[in-house]
């Protein structure tokens, strides 16, 4: 695993987005003592939201993990700016919630999810490991086929 | 904005209601440290569940910001009593969970949750600007059509 | 009540299964300050997931409160281990996240995660009262009707 974790995000080809502003009335994270709680993040790339639909439907897992991989940018673009540009005062990934719209009988929601995991392990090594809800949702904002949250835990 | 809280939900022509009571077995809110967590409250007003139904089915946008804004009075009624009456100890809105029934090609969740999320920035003005997770599920309890669940962290 | 935690759950005839392995590429559970947050578990017995399917359609409120307490039961599991084994260093059920699979007429979730909350109550007594979000949801991981995640507080 490369050193930093800056060299850590160019392995993995990820330039970290402008962090995307909110969908709504509401702010991209909150700071409480040393946790930091980040809003629900969509997979949006060039501010555009990217793999829409449902899985079980008209996206395969394959998109969905790539669809949860994109949240998880979104997710540390916001968590530098927390940071104040530096994300080795992350301490620990403590919890990711995943979202994924899907139909009835899909089951492989944590295959999707892993799209999200996976990245924080490859950025944050031990400190990655993360408790995780994944559940498959009727719908997501504006179409989205998942939506990832995030606490974490900073040093000041 | 007027001064006082009490003054800001005057002018919003709130008078909060009793706290409801759980709907199970389960309390209303639980303090840990500074932050009081808050059980997902109902669109609840006079003792029975409004806005019944779904998000792109029965029941439309403006319905369901209305929903979203009568849990969020909920949220706060709760949220008074874990403050011992005295909103003014409320340091931040941390997190609002808002969860819509919808349909599957309903897309428009965060206008609806902006229910709960425009009343918390009325009340509170920058304490009130909270991280936020918005999702589409297939039905809620007694068929309500909007649930918001929170996190606040207030001053002993 | 019976004195101890070990007591309380012989009268419930538990006895803890081995923590459940994730499904995934994260951890069961993270510490973060006195709070323990733990993975979404499923209702596994076993090693297999039981209770599969839609509350509304083929899993009766009877059948998801089952499947409620087991994933209570393997919160507990999970909970024991992260307290070295000792379960009398819980302070506090903080908050239960109860995800349900269901059809979009399905009203009933309260009763379902009330099997969760009741064995917290039942083990835990004063310090098993929690906050609680119920939510039906559209599908969950391999087909599982119910999901139960959990935050909880404990002394060091």
């Amino acid at each position: 695993m490369p050193n930093t974790i800056e060299d850590r995000l160019s392995a993995e080809g990820i330039t970290l987005p402008d962090a995307p502003a909110p969908a709504a009335n509401y702010v991209p994270f909150v700071k409480t003592g040393n946790l930091v709680v980040i809003s629900g993040q969509l997979p949006m790339a060039d501010g555009a939201v990217k793999y829409l639909g449902l899985l079980g439907d008209n996206v395969d897992v394959e998109e969905g993990v790539a669809a949860a991989r994109l949240c998880a940018i979104n997710l540390l673009a916001q968590l530098k700016t927390a940071c104040g540009g530096d994300l080795s005062k992350v301490t620990r990934v403590v919890r990711l919630g995943g979202f994924v719209a899907a139909t009835p009988d899909f089951g492989k929601h944590p295959a999707v999810v892993n799209g999200a995991s996976d990245l924080m392990a490859a950025i944050f090594g031990d400190a990655g490991a993360h408790a995780r809800a994944a559940v498959g949702v009727a719908s997501l904002p504006f179409g989205a086929s998942v939506e990832v949250e995030g606490m974490f835990e900073i040093k000041e």
